[in-house]
């Protein structure tokens, strides 16, 4: 089994060590990842610039490849030109921070994993709670307990598999559930403020604090201390919607030209 | 009716002042567009950087407000800061250049409507097949004719509409169709050169000309010279998949802490 590992907060953020800690016993794990940090940076691809990557030893854990672009870019690369092999799985993460709710939308680590299915691989994306001393090499055993759990019905090409993992207190997480993605808007705050030469700024946070009247979605699971698992799509046409609409008579819109 | 145009190739771009010019008659257009091209930026958010915003003047045809950011950004900036209201429709486009398949993913013109949508509004994104002097001007005309024929049955909040117009010529388009999201992968080629200083890099490029044996996705639409609608969701759930996963037994990781 030769599995890629990547992630979006870069080649030496402590979580994709944790991850590559407990993949090892499973196959070769071939690391190519962002030589930076690429949160937030979504299904970005870098098309209008050259891509540079490099072979790295990350302190003696492993030897990788850091690549100067996206995890999008790590995973074509990767696959298309670096590998010669298609991996049998590919891993992106550990994330330090949650990727559920809207933020599936926003991360680079499950936009990682979507490529990865695309391009034909069975993909895993993990995320892990923020939070003050994060047990990262814990969370990775959590992570591979799940993985082995879904292998066990089978890596299917093409699917893809959003784990999140709670802060890890005593007694948590209380189990595994599976639960769609939330849709609700984050309670967003545009912060707005003045830089040193008088011109104003703004500066996007917010947070999920408040998930509504929700009960059974990733958001829900994590506040309630499970581990959530959410397979995706990347198919995002509407199909009921889409139904209807074929029914619409549309207008003509041939040119004179 | 209160309208937000964006989009993904910058403030300055032509598409957006030929959407801007066929928008004005359906109420006030507020622009809140990047300061530079942002393609195949997808779905990004700044929250690491603070995001700067300037008001211009773009040739003598409009006011708009320049951000040095993401479409994304620009959408989460005016909806919840700069506009002081809710825009009634959010329209981004036009982008040079297509964006149906998997590019859809890839795509900051999406992103923004997506954007939009997650935020409450109605939302259009309008792409424009790129090829040599394109009649960007035309291809705005033949945009707002969809984009009326969509409000006739309402602009829904939280619906995204994805329209693609094919290269102009003689007799086409040939008319409007309805089709879902293609997700067969590019026709990837990863070109290796070596960059001034010998050090090897990648250079992602690859077309759509291959559309295997498909017939009916917004990819085929288009070669066959019809404008496409999709209508998208930003609920990436796997559905069936969940289904057969709630089902099954997940092991305990409860940590011992």
């Amino acid at each position: 089994m030769r599995i890629l590992l990547t992630n979006d907060d870069g080649i030496y953020a402590p979580g994709i060590l944790a991850m590559h800690g407990v993949l090892t016993d499973m196959g070769p794990v071939d690391v190519v990842a962002p030589e930076t940090v690429q949160s937030g940076g979504s299904h970005a691809i870098t098309i209008r610039h050259p891509v540079l990557w490099r072979s790295i030893q990350v302190g003696d854990k492993f030897t990788g490849t850091s690549v100067e672009g996206t995890p999008g870019d790590c995973v074509k690369l990767a696959i298309n030109a670096l590998l010669g092999q298609r991996p049998d799985l590919v891993v992106s993460g550990i994330n330090a921070g949650l990727n559920t709710g809207i933020h599936v939308l926003y991360s680079g680590t499950v936009a990682a994993a979507i490529e990865a299915a695309i391009l034909g691989c069975p993909a895993i994306a993990v995320s892990f709670e923020l939070y003050k001393d994060m047990e990262f090499d814990i969370a990775a055993g959590i992570a591979r307990s799940v993985i082995d759990r879904i292998g066990q019905e089978g890596f299917v090409p093409g699917t893809v598999y959003n784990i999140n993992i709670p802060e890890l207190k005593p007694g948590l997480p209380r189990g595994v559930r599976v639960a769609p993605q939330s849709i609700l808007p984050m309670d967003e705050r545009i912060e707005r403020r003045s830089d040193p030469y008088g011109r104003e700024y703004y500066w996007l946070t917010g947070d999920f604090k408040n998930i509504g009247g929700e009960s059974d979605t990733d958001r829900y699971m994590i506040q309630e201390g499970y581990v959530c698992v959410t397979p995706l799509r990347f198919d995002l046409t509407e199909r009921t919607l889409m139904k209807k609409m074929e029914k619409w008579e549309w207008p003509d819109v041939a040119t004179k030209l």
